[in-house]
C-alpha cells in the first residue's frame, strides 16, 4: 500500500458536491452529498447512544441494501426531533433518490450540530437542485469541508493498494473534535473504495479496524447521538473476498482511518497534546482496556498533560479505579521510556531530565500492570482553557 | 435536632490540635489530631480505589478496635509510597500511640496531598511533642483548616440531638474540593458525637448516609487514592441501639453530612454552580443513579453549566449513554419547573425566560425518563477555566 495526497477524489467511481445552505448559518458549506456511479455495497458503524439521531436510525434501516448515495448535513443534528425529525430525513432522502432514480432505500443520510431543533427541512429540499447540479468527480476535498463543525481544519486521508496485480484506491474524510470517546466510532466519517470486496468480508474489518482506530482516541469521553462511520465499495460482477488477496487493502484501510484518527486528535476541541496511553502486562486484554480508557478519560490526567506536569499518581489512581485486575506492587509507570514509578515504588528519576519531554505535543505514557499479557492502546488529548471556551457557549 | 454553629469543639469527650510541621510547605497547617477521651466505637467509609494509601490499608485493619486518636497531615497523600509508606504510618502512630498510652492499633491515621513522595517522617515524630502538648478541647475549627489541601475555605458542620431527654450533639470537618466523585465518599471527612451509639447500627447507618450524602455529588469523576470518612462514638456502660429513640440522632447525622456535602460542592475546584441533578420516572432506582451520574459527570454537560448554555441535547445525550433504559419517546426535561424537551420533543419555549435562572449559582435539572419510578438525586458543579489552571499544575 502506498499512501497518497489528497482525498475523495483519488477514488474512481464517486462524485461529490458541497453548497451552503443556510441550514443554521449563513455562509458555511453546509450541506453535502457523496453519489456512487454503482449500488454500492456498505459497511456501518453508529453511536451505541440509546438517544440516537433520524439520520442514524434511517442508515440502521438501509445499510444493508445497494447505496446509491449518502446525503450530510452539519450544524443540526436532527438529534431528539421526534417524529417529525425522523420524517425529515425520509422526506429529503426520498426526493434526493428522485433526482437520482433510485428508491428512498438506496440513500444514507447523516448529520451533524446542535440537538433537538428541527432541520429547515423546505429550504434543504429547495436546495437539491443545485447539489445535483454541482456534482463533480474532482473535488472530493469539499466533502470534508462542509461536515466540519468546530474542527478547525478538514480530515482526509487516501492510499492505494494492489489486489491481484491491479490498482486500487481507499480514501475517507472525517469530522470530530468534540465528543470523540471510545464505543462510539468518531462523529462522521466516511469511506469509499473502487475496489469492489464482498460486503460479508467488508462489515467484518470495518467494525474491527473501527476498534482499532476511532475507538480508540478519546477527547471528553462523552458520546455522540449522530456518530456514524460509513464505507462504501462499488458494485461488480465479481468480489474480493479471499483474506490473502486482500492483505495490501486491509492494511492501506487501516492507514486511512489511523490517519483520520490521528488528525481527529491533532484538533480536539482546545486540545494542545495528543498523548498515547499504552497499556501493557495486564491480567487480559479487556482489563488493559478498561485501565487505557480511564487513564485516558481522567481529567486530573488531562489537566496533568495540559500543564506538562509529571503527575503521574494520578495515572495510577485513575488505573485504580478502573474496575480492572491491578496490584500495587505489580505497577509501573514510564514517561517514554524512563520510569516514573517501578513495581509499586516511585523512582528517583531526576524530574529535570523529562521536562522536554513533558513539553513536547506528542508522547507515549506506558503503563505495565505487571500481571499478564493483557495490552490496550489508547490516544488522549489533554483538556486546556479553550476546551472549556470552545463548549461552554455552543448553542446559544 | 437543631444546627448550631461552629465545628467539632460542640462535642464533648474530644481534644483538638494542629501545628505547621512544614510536611512539604512552610507556612500551612498542615499536622493535625484528633483524640478522644474514651476509647471511642469508629465506622469509617474508604475508597474503593484498587490503588490505596499506606492510612487507607491502616484505617481498614484497625476501624474494628477501640479508637484512641485520628492522625491527620496534608500536604502529602502517602499513596504508592510501596512498603516504606506503609511502615512510616505504622511508626507514625505508634509512636502517637506511646505518647496517648494506648496501642498503636488504636490509632487511625488519614492523609492527603500529592501522590507518590514519602512522608518527612522524622520531621513528624519530632513534631509529636508540640501536637500533643497542644491539644484543647476548644479549638475544634483548626482540624478543618489543618486537613485542606486546594479548599479555598474549612468546611466544618454541627447539631444537637435529643436521645431519650438527654441533649447530645454531632460534629464533622471535610476537605474535598478535586477528586470528589461518587461510590468513594469524600477526599476527608471526620465526624464526632458525644452520643454513645451501638457500632453495629453506627456501622450500618453511617455507610447508608453516605451514600445519600458524599457519594451523591460529583466534581470531576476522579476517585482519589485516600478518601476516608470516620465518626467517633464515645465508649460507654450502656449503648443506644434502638431505631426509635436514635431517630434525632439520624435526623442530626444527616444534616451534618448533607451541610458537608454542600460545602463541598460549594468548594468544588474552580466551580461557579453547584446544579442539582433530579432524575425521576426511571425504570428503577439503579437506572436513575446511572443517569444522574452520566449527565453529572459529562465534561459537555459540566462546560454547557458554566456557559449558562441551556444546551439540553447534552443532557440527552449523556442520558442516552448512561447504559440505563430510556426510550426517546417517553424523555422530558425541566429547568425547574420549565420543560425544555416533553416526550421526546424540543417544547417550544422562550429561551429569554430562562436565562435568569440559567445564571443563577444553584438551580434544579430534572429529568423524567417516563418508565417507572426509579429516582436518584446527584449534585454536580460545572468545569471553569478556574478548574483546569487549579489541576494543571498542583505536583510542580
Amino acid at each position: 500500500m502506498k499512501e497518497i495526497t489528497g482525498g475523495l477524489e483519488n477514488v474512481k467511481g464517486y462524485k461529490f458536491s458541497a453548497i451552503q445552505c443556510g441550514i443554521r448559518y449563513t455562509n458555511k458549506i453546509d450541506y453535502s452529498i457523496i453519489v456512487s456511479d454503482t449500488m454500492s455495497n456498505a459497511s456501518g458503524v453508529f453511536t451505541t447512544n440509546k438517544i440516537c439521531a433520524a439520520p442514524v436510525k434511517i442508515c440502521r434501516e438501509r445499510i444493508n441494501n445497494g447505496i446509491k448515495a449518502i446525503l450530510i448535513n452539519s450544524t443540526n443534528a436532527n438529534a431528539c426531533t421526534g417524529d417529525e425529525g425522523y420524517l425529515n430525513t425520509i422526506t429529503l432522502t426520498a426526493d434526493i433518490a428522485e433526482k437520482l432514480q433510485c428508491s428512498r432505500d438506496n440513500i444514507l443520510m447523516a448529520s451533524t450540530g446542535i440537538i433537538g431543533r428541527q432541520l429547515p427541512s423546505d429550504k434543504m429540499l429547495s436546495a437539491h437542485d443545485e447539489l445535483i447540479d454541482s456534482l463533480t468527480a474532482e473535488n472530493g476535498t469539499i466533502i470534508a469541508e462542509a461536515i466540519m463543525t468546530t474542527d478547525t481544519f478538514p480530515k482526509q486521508a487516501a492510499a492505494s493498494c494492489v489486489i491481484n496485480d491491479q490498482e486500487y484506491c481507499i480514501a475517507g474524510v472525517a469530522k470530530g473534535s468534540g465528543m470523540i470517546a471510545p464505543n462510539m466510532a468518531t462523529l462522521l466519517s466516511f469511506i469509499i473504495t473502487d475496489a469492489p470486496v464482498d460486503k460479508v468480508f467488508l462489515d467484518d474489518r470495518f467494525k474491527k479496524l473501527i476498534k482499532k482506530t476511532f475507538n480508540a482516541i478519546t477527547i471528553d469521553g462523552d458520546m455522540s447521538t449522530n456518530d456514524t462511520a460509513i464505507i462504501l465499495s462499488p458494485a461488480a460482477d465479481k468480489y474480493y473476498s479471499n483474506e490473502s488477496e486482500l492483505s495490501d487493502f486491509i492494511k492501506a484501510l487501516e492507514y486511512v482511518m489511523n490517519r483520520l484518527a490521528a488528525l481527529l486528535i491533532e484538533d480536539g476541541e482546545g486540545a494542545t497534546k495528543g498523548v498515547k496511553i499504552y497499556v501493557k502486562g495486564a491480567a487480559t486484554d479487556d482489563d488493559a482496556s478498561l485501565i487505557s480508557r480511564s487513564v485516558s478519560e481522567s481529567l486530573l490526567v488531562k489537566t496533568a498533560i495540559f500543564g506538562n506536569d509529571p503527575n503521574w499518581g494520578r495515572i495510577a489512581c485513575a488505573a485504580g479505579y478502573s474496575g480492572a485486575e491491578i496490584e500495587e506492587k505489580e505497577l509501573s509507570i514510564y514517561l517514554e521510556d524512563k520510569p516514573l514509578f517501578f513495581k509499586g515504588k516511585p523512582t528517583d528519576i531526576d524530574y529535570s531530565s523529562i521536562e522536554d519531554t513533558l513539553k513536547k505535543r506528542n508522547y507515549t505514557i506506558t503503563i505495565d500492570i505487571g500481571l499478564g499479557m493483557g495490552e490496550s492502546v489508547m490516544f488522549t488529548t489533554d483538556i486546556s482553557y479553550d476546551y472549556v471556551k470552545i463548549n461552554a457557549q455552543y448553542s446559544t
